[in-house]
C-alpha cells in the first residue's frame, strides 16, 4: 500500500475532479503492474495497473488507495468490473469512496463476485494524500495549503520589503515541488504588485507542473485568475488543491475565513525583525488560537527546517 | 566529565565572578568526591569534593571541568596545591583556565608534581557551561541569552498585548529554570509598564534563585537596577550570566549591538497574527542576516518547541 500511495501522490494536483489514485498489483510476490489517474482524471490507476499485468492479473492481489468505482462511465468501464473480469483474487482498499455512485458499492461488487476484500489499510494516509477530492466532497472547496517561509522571528521579509531569499536552495527546491502538486496557487494584490511572482515551478523535468496562477483582489490583473474573496476559491473549477503563497493579508484572510487545512512553514536560522507573515487574525483572546494545528512532519532542508501542520480534527 | 559537567551546571548563575565548575573524584571505578562551585565562587569544586573523599583521595583520579586554580587567596589554598597535597593520581581537565593567575600554571604544577593530566576532554561543552565566566573574560560584559516565546508566526502577543499564554506548562517551567541559570533577568520599559512582570523562579525548591532585576530604560523603578543601554550591561558586577526577556524593542536593542550569545526559542503551534517579538534590526540587505545562528539544541515540551541557537563564531 505504501507503493500505490506513492504512486498516488505523482497524480496529485492534475486530476481534479477526480481523486488521484495509486494502484499496484502483485502476483506471487512481484509486482506486475503500477498505475495513477492520469492527468485529467482517465485512466483510472486499477485500469492502468490492470493493463501493465495483462494476464498476470489473474490471481493476482491489487492494493489501491480508494475503493474502485462503481459507475461505468462514457470514458471508459467501471473499474470493479474491470477487477472482476480480469480475475483479480483479492483487493485491498486504503479508503473508501465517498462518491455517492460508488461508496461501498464497488466493495460489494467485488465481494460478491467471490473476490476478497481488505479494507481501511492506511486510510489516514490514504485520505491525506487525496485531501483535495475529499476536501472537494465534505465541503464543496479545494483543500487549502498556506505556505509562509519566514526567519525565527516570523518575518517573510525586511522592513523594505525585500524577500531574496530568506530560505536557502533546498528550501526552495521543496516549496517548488509542492507547486507542482496542487492545482493552482494564490498570490494577493500586494505580493503581486511587489514581488511580480512568476509562481512556476522551476524543477528540471516538471516545468510542466506549473500550476493556475489566481490572484486574491478587488481588481483584475492581465494573465491571472481572479477572485474577490477567500470563500469563492469553492467556485475555482478544476482545482481540488490550493496553495496559498502570500503575502501576510491573503495568509490573514485565508485564516480568518477558516479556509486552511494545511500549513507549510519553512523556517530559516536568521533573525530580521521585518515585515511579519501574518496580519492580524482578529483574535480577542489567546483560547481560540490553542488547539487548532497538529505538526504532522518537520525536517532539516540544509539549515532551514520544514514543518507541516493540520488542522485538528473536530 | 558528564558528571562533573552536570555538577557545575548546579552552580550556574551563582558563582559570578567565579566560573561554575564541577568535579568528580573517583578511585577503583567508585564515586569517592563530588563538588561544584558554591555560591559566591567558595569553596572551588575540587575543594568540595576533595574534602568528600578524605583519604580516598590518594591515587584517586580527579574529573575537573576548568583547570585547577594555580594561586592561593585569603579565601583558600590553590586547588593545584590541594590535589598535589591529598596524592591524587591523575588529574582529567576539559578546559584550561584563562585567568591570567592560572593560564596553564595549574596544569605544569600538578605534571611537576608527578601527577598525570589529560587536559580538552568535552572543552566545548565546558565552554558552553561556563560561557558567563568566559564573556566575561573574553568581552568584558556577561554572557547574553535572549529568551523569545513566540507562535509559529513569531508573535510574543495580540495585537492589544495580551500574551498569557502562549506557551503551555511545561515551556513555562523550562523558561523558569533557564532564568535559575542567570545571575540576571532584563527587560525593557514597555514589558514592565504592560506587564509588570515578576521575573521569579517559580519552581518548587529553586524559589531562592530568582535572579536580579534589570530595566533597561531611560528612567528609573523602584525596585529595580536600571541601564540605559544595552552596551552598560559591562558595568553589573556580579552579572556574568544575563537572560533578556522583552520584549520587542529591547530584544532588538541587543541584537543590534551585537550582544547577543544564545537564543532560547520557545514556539507554540499556534498563529496569531500580533504583535511581533523583534522590533527593526536596522538591516539593510538580507545577507548579514544569515550564518549568524546555529542550532545547538531542540526538543518539544508538550506541544511547544523549544530552540537553542548559539552565535556562529567568527
Amino acid at each position: 500500500m505504501g507503493a500505490a500511495l506513492a504512486l498516488g501522490e505523482r497524480a496529485r494536483g492534475r486530476t481534479a475532479p477526480n481523486p488521484n489514485v495509486g494502484c499496484v498489483i502483485v502476483r506471487d510476490n512481484h509486482v506486475v503492474g503500477r498505475g495513477w489517474t492520469q492527468p485529467g482524471g482517465r485512466p483510472h490507476a486499477e485500469a492502468m495497473a490492470l493493463a501493465q499485468a495483462g494476464e498476470a492479473a489473474r490471481g493476482a492481489t491489487a492494493y489501491t488507495t480508494l475503493e474502485p468505482c462503481a459507475h461505468e462511465s462514457a470514458r471508459g468501464p467501471a473499474c470493479t468490473d474491470s477487477l472482476i473480469a480480469c480475475r483479480v483474487a483479492h483487493v485491498v482498499i486504503a479508503l473508501r469512496d465517498p462518491d455517492p455512485r460508488t461508496d461501498g458499492r464497488g466493495i460489494a461488487r467485488l465481494r460478491e463476485a467471490g473476490i476478497a476484500v481488505t479494507t481501511d489499510i492506511r486510510s489516514a494516509d490514504a485520505a491525506r494524500s487525496m485531501a483535495g477530492f475529499l476536501t472537494r466532497r465534505a465541503h464543496g472547496r479545494p483543500a487549502v495549503t498556506l505556505k509562509l517561509a519566514t526567519s525565527l522571528d516570523g518575518c517573510i521579509a525586511l522592513a523594505d520589503g525585500t524577500s531574496r531569499w530568506i530560505t536557502g536552495l533546498r528550501a526552495r527546491a521543496h516549496a517548488h515541488l509542492e507547486r507542482a502538486r496542487h492545482e493552482a496557487i494564490l498570490v494577493g494584490r500586494g505580493t503581486l504588485d511587489a514581488d511580480a511572482p512568476r509562481l512556476d515551478v522551476r524543477l528540471a523535468g516538471l516545468e510542466d507542473r506549473t500550476p493556475r496562477r489566481i490572484l486574491l483582489s478587488a481588481s483584475d490583473a492581465p494573465g491571472w485568475t481572479r477572485i474577490a474573496s477567500a470563500r469563492a476559491i469553492a467556485d475555482l473549477d478544476g482545482v481540488d488543491h490550493l496553495l496559498v503563497e502570500g503575502g501576510a493579508h491573503t495568509a490573514a484572510a485565508f485564516l480568518r475565513a477558516d479556509l486552511v487545512d494545511r500549513l507549510l512553514l519553512y523556517r530559516a536560522p536568521i533573525l530580521l525583525g521585518g515585515r511579519p507573515g501574518l496580519a492580524d487574525l482578529g483574535l480577542a483572546t489567546l483560547d481560540p488560537a490553542h488547539g487548532r494545528w497538529n505538526l504532522h512532519d518537520a525536517r532539516m532542508l540544509g539549515s532551514d527546517r520544514i514543518e507541516v501542520y493540520e488542522r485538528a480534527r473536530g
